[in-house]
């Protein structure tokens, strides 16, 4: 008898296992926020669930309570959030995490896996509750926050169970070993097998998508015997917290120990860290910068740390046979969420003696202009504008942006401005800054310049716009590169280049798909081959080292 | 069509996968060296292929050969082996390397786990040979030499070309993707995915198994898409250098890059060192002690480190039912090879009451004399000790041995003796050291003391004996732990304890199954979750991470 919970969402689960072995496109979650899919009244209850949260604590009930209260989150939106989390002191988080372990153990691998199903069928009702939480917090225009927060993120996470599901099933629970000894009778033993999780994992988000950029840590650490710590960006914390409270609500109703699932909230840098370094805590998840990234790899011996951090993506341009839709599709990319996204292109790379195009030879300096021009020309109309570009996350970014326009970096091809979102006066809306520059200006556009700043990158020719990128990758990383060209060698070429450099490659994007989208069960979001990156959402490597197969033996009579 | 040897090998493959699957008896290479297997002359005439390599370079047509040869080997049956290798520029090692590894990429998964299977056939037909090799420069006794030198270690490297296979077999090469767009059209991509190796990959082989501890690592870099240099232990070259020349026979037969696979014979640490933190290097397997495994760890940071170091094992008696065979299987256990196994037991935990058996109540001293004399009976014939002990490998461990013998690490229950093996007269054969102490004694037993050396420890009670087994593989980590005990509550609470530890357990051990004996497809040698060992052979863990998939995608018309 399979446990109820996985006999309920079989078919959901052998969807989703049967998607990561073709990587087809599959999703149970549907993106569209659609009255006929999530009910007609979803969208308002949604919403009215989402205000429901604020101005007020939120509660969660957990372990450590020292009764203060913090209220971090600043929207970009300009709306005032003020809902008040309760500060947990951390060890007893890691002590009731740890308790909560062994009872986790015992249900399961299959009755892990429908609980986790549970969960994820559960959030996928929350979707408009939780978009309006990722959109407030981060800034995200909303059919984005809905898609990317609420959905997609779902879909990720099913895509963790699914790879934890497949390399736990492959464990036996039991076996008889029976060795033959010629006419004597056989050696006969009982062995038996059992998944025990490596520990408490720790699944630090990030500020701009953090249910997307978390749900994967948290359901692969989950689903293969772990208890969980969610230690939200101090930005976006209610996303995560309405996310942790159902996870908590679904394992009481299943007679287990909610703290296996708990959220810390903390203002603290110190405090993460004494929590990452934790001798319970066995693996971190990690998405976010360069320096604490490194810091976790660096000091977090005692654990598995799987991290995301920056790089520098980018497009060779060699040739094209499709300009306009090209230009359209690289404005798009650059545009979506103010390209404060980990997989948005910062460089541009063009040979110096242009490109040949379907309307013609075009000069570097018209490459660049048009491409200009087309950012201009799709963020003409104010409301396309405010609904792609969302709002500015951070202080940090608006800094680079002003930067960036000062020419600091480069010579000035389009200059940012701020646009007036009507529905929320106080946002921080910016349109992207488009700079030119020399590939010999290193400083300038191999470092990563998280927001809306491109560069377009003059090179000798297009073998040296791919050596160029095969350099970057390995030296600063990335997860997405792209190349426009209509040649067969030149494609060849840079295929190789992403197979020594280890990245995921997209070739002459011209329609409805862009270079940083990557979707789940078909996409493998990071290659975790190169410096951008340690791991990959998801594949067997993902989950397959969080979980460990503890064996005992005895003889039996044969 | 698949390659032609995967379709050679297809049933070797399909028994693997089906092993590593249900993880019940099976094995395709015989570890009876029996002529009706092997062949009539097999034994013969792998012995002359041994001999025809002493005393003579051993020539393997490597890159950046120096001129300089050494030869480094000393048998510890006192046998002048006077093989010398060939010193190679580590440099060179790498770049040819390197070199190497798109051709193999290209071979794709299929066809490099057909030519690792045809390399593991060969070295199969070479067992006699390889056995004679492992015999001379380890000290194993010859049954021991040949089942774990040659089908044991080929048992090994299959597991791990099937776990290998299996995983990559996951990723599938292409697919479209096609997403539905309401009443439009689909979007229509096609997607390739691309099985990268890492990187060079580094194995470092150990002097007392330079074949059962090199191939799994050897082999799950090899068969996802690695180069590999092996650098064996100094004292252990020949079983490396053989397999390391057959390997490359074949690969220059499949018109592939010899230099793929190479041996580095150094006398220099600093090499080593300079190998396993080279920037190409991407993977290191170690096998050895803690110092220089925790130094491989923290300071390759370029790589992923699978590193298999010391531990203490142990055996908690509580009670048991069959005394005398319990004290013959552990006297075999503590005499084998002279305890120069990684998964020998050091501690047996005994309560200071004494145990219950079905030779009625014996007291903590009766036990440690009980255990003494049985040891001196098993090896009371010269013949049988002779071929049990072995040699003694290191002059650290026999300086070990007489350090314990003269009861500075506690009570000596039973001496350790030099024995003279009649065909060998130079071998330095000696008896194991059995000695009493205190569990207080800690900076005795809770130290490996590699060999021969063990230590019944007196606990105040077995639920005492159980908590401090937990201390120490949480502690100094274990590959081992036993229990004897008639009580179903103490099995339990002692399985509960390895749970929590992350240590593999047998119980009742009284038959023909030995604690420090683990069988590959069956039997996960180290779990990879305390201190002994960060990896296992073999699992999925153990080879997900070895590879990388690179995708491209480009819209398709629908």
């Amino acid at each position: 008898m399979p446990h109820a919970l996985l006999a309920a969402h079989q078919t959901l689960l052998d969807g989703a296992l049967s998607a990561i072995a073709t990587r087809g496109y599959w999703s149970p979650f549907s993106e569209m926020p659609s009255p006929k899919v999530y009910g007609e009244t979803a969208a308002d209850d949604g919403k009215r669930a989402f205000e429901s949260l604020l101005n007020q604590p939120f509660e969660l009930n957990q372990p450590g309570d020292t009764g203060q209260r913090v209220a971090p989150e600043q929207s970009p939106y300009g709306v005032a959030l003020n809902v008040s989390y309760p500060v947990c002191d951390h060890e007893a988080l890691v002590a009731a995490a740890q308790a909560a372990m062994p009872a986790w153990q015992a249900v399961g691998a299959e009755g892990r896996t429908g609980i986790c199903l549970e969960m994820l069928t559960r959030l996928n009702r929350q979707s408009f509750e939780i978009a309006h939480a990722v959109m407030m917090t981060t800034g995200q225009g909303w059919m984005m926050a809905f898609q990317a927060g609420s959905p997609h993120a779902q879909d990720r996470a099913l895509e963790a169970v699914a790879y934890a599901w497949r390399e736990q099933s492959f464990v036996p629970a039991e076996t008889t070993w029976e060795k033959p000894q010629g006419k004597n009778p056989p050696i006969v033993m009982k062995k038996h097998f059992e998944v025990v999780g490596r520990g408490v994992a720790l699944v630090i988000g990030c500020g701009t998508f953090p249910t997307w950029n978390t749900y994967p840590g948290l359901f692969a650490a989950l689903a293969t015997g772990n208890a969980v710590i969610v230690k939200p960006h101090s930005n976006a914390v209610l996303p995560a917290a309405i996310t942790v409270r159902t996870l908590r609500a679904v394992l009481a109703e299943q007679g287990l120990d909610p703290n296996l699932v708990t959220l810390c909230v903390t203002e603290q840098r110190s405090t993460t860290q004494a929590l990452a370094m934790h001798p319970a805590v066995k693996s971190v998840d990690f998405t976010g910068g360069n320096t604490f990234g490194q810091w976790l790899i660096a000091n977090c011996k005692q654990a598995q740390v799987y991290a995301e951090l920056a790089g520098v993506n980018h497009i060779v341009i060699d040739s094209t046979n499709a300009y306009k839709p090209m230009l359209g599709n690289l404005a798009f990319t650059l545009s979506l969420y103010s390209a404060q996204m980990c997989t948005t292109s910062q460089a541009i790379l063009v040979p110096a003696g242009g490109i040949a195009t379907d309307q013609g030879h075009k000069t570097f300096d018209e490459v660049c202009a048009d491409l200009g021009a087309a950012i201009q020309r799709f963020l003409s109309k104010p409301e396309v504008a405010c609904a792609v570009l969302g709002a500015i996350q951070s202080p940090d970014t608006l800094a680079r942006i002003e930067q960036a326009n000062s020419g600091a970096w480069g010579k000035v091809v389009l200059a940012s401005e701020t646009l007036t979102n009507p529905e929320f006066p106080a946002a921080t809306v910016r349109t992207p800054v488009l700079l030119a520059c020399d590939e010999a200006d290193v400083a300038a556009y191999q470092e990563e310049r998280f927001g809306p700043v491109a560069f377009v990158v003059k090179c000798a020719d297009t073998a040296a716009a791919i050596a160029l990128s095969e350099h970057m990758v390995n030296t600063h990383g990335a997860l997405t590169v792209g190349v426009y060209s209509t040649r067969t060698d030149v494609i060849d070429a840079m295929t190789a280049a992403t197979w020594r450099s280890k990245v995921a490659l997209s070739i002459n994007l011209t329609g409805g798909v862009f270079v940083n989208q990557s979707a789940a069960f078909s996409d493998y979001h990071g290659t975790g081959g190169n410096p951008a990156a340690n791991a990959s959402y998801a594949d067997s490597a993902f989950v397959a080292n969080r979980f460990r197969v503890v064996q005992r033996r005895y003889h039996v009579e044969s």
